[in-house]
């Protein structure tokens, strides 16, 4: 996947990089402590999650929830813990007042009582809005590594 | 363990959460050299560490200290280099003017001549405080995804 | 090796500690792509890059890519996708207006169909300088845990 590296260099407020790098945070530990529905209201109401694992994009909160509901029970059942960094994020802002964020992603997943491990590697490009007193995501795409 | 994510969602200056970040780094930083002594000082006085591996909190940064450096001593002698890593942060102010914040972290551990793994995946919730020139940690509560 | 931690703790602006993240993220996207001429240019002319695992320091821009580049075209003959992870980051500034920054990396690789893994666990000193628009990297020193 192609991430963005061309384009003028540093172009967001300081305190944009540090709202996106704090509401990454807050966002996937709703998603790791299983808190799905809350975790889909980091979404846009239209939000698409673009996940290269999956046949097609998953449109709408709704669907978004339905999709990680189901994920996270999988592996509730399972009892692996999930933890999913984002981190090397690049930012910049758009011409229509939102922002594009590309950044890497690991989930690492630790079995009850066994050793952690990398579940998966992969780019997340998200475009972000404000909505409110908060980020969402409008539209996010995840590929990963091993199936790239 | 619940990590915050509620509260009115962005809070803190960027200035605040850029120093959590770097404190957080050089923190570590310290301890991964078996600097276990300046390790130490980064806690408070008072300071409460709470590991979810150990039998109960450790109070006070002599107690911290001669932990850290018991623990350290067992790594340096299997020839074992730790690295301790922080990421998805969450931080946001207290009434009483301390920080709270939250993270992941990964104990990423490496044998001489060996392939690096990941010794542990945990969450930290930390109180943190201002003293003179720097941050220092007031009380921290480490939970192993391993045995949660 | 040794990495800052003495020193006068907090000394960077909020906006440079960003702008030092968004570079490292931009950066190391270019060398996981395998654009490593893009990649060297993020470093200044005259760039010094010393790595543990090689015999001796890589010595400007254009040494620098050709190295880049043979080690890039190995990883993709063998269908593996490698990610550069820097975190726990900590910058300050240097009487001569440049920044040191010390991180820990990790590189992160995946074959195709295959399971990622951490191929590499390091830390990393920079002496960063800035060029019209963007921060470059004046000398880098990145030391491998199992190595030292």
């Amino acid at each position: 996947v192609a991430l963005r590296t061309e384009s003028p260099a540093i172009s967001l407020p300081a305190e944009t990089y540090y709202e996106i790098q704090d509401f990454y945070a807050r966002q996937m530990q709703l998603l790791d402590e299983g808190r799905t529905e809350e975790w889909a209201s980091t979404f846009t109401e239209d939000g698409v999650f673009d996940a290269s694992a999956a046949p097609e994009p998953v449109r709408s909160r709704a669907a978004i929830a339905a999709g990680a509901s189901a994920a996270s029970a999988g592996f509730t059942a399972q009892g692996i813990q999930r933890r999913h960094w984002l981190g090397m994020i690049s930012a910049a802002p758009r011409a229509d007042g939102t922002v594009s964020a590309q950044c890497y992603a690991l989930v690492i997943t630790t079995p009850k009582g066994g050793r952690p491990a990398i579940g998966a590697s992969t780019t997340c490009n998200d475009i972000l809005v404000r909505e409110s007193d908060d980020w969402k995501v409008q539209e996010r795409k995840v590929v990963r590594d091993d199936l790239s």
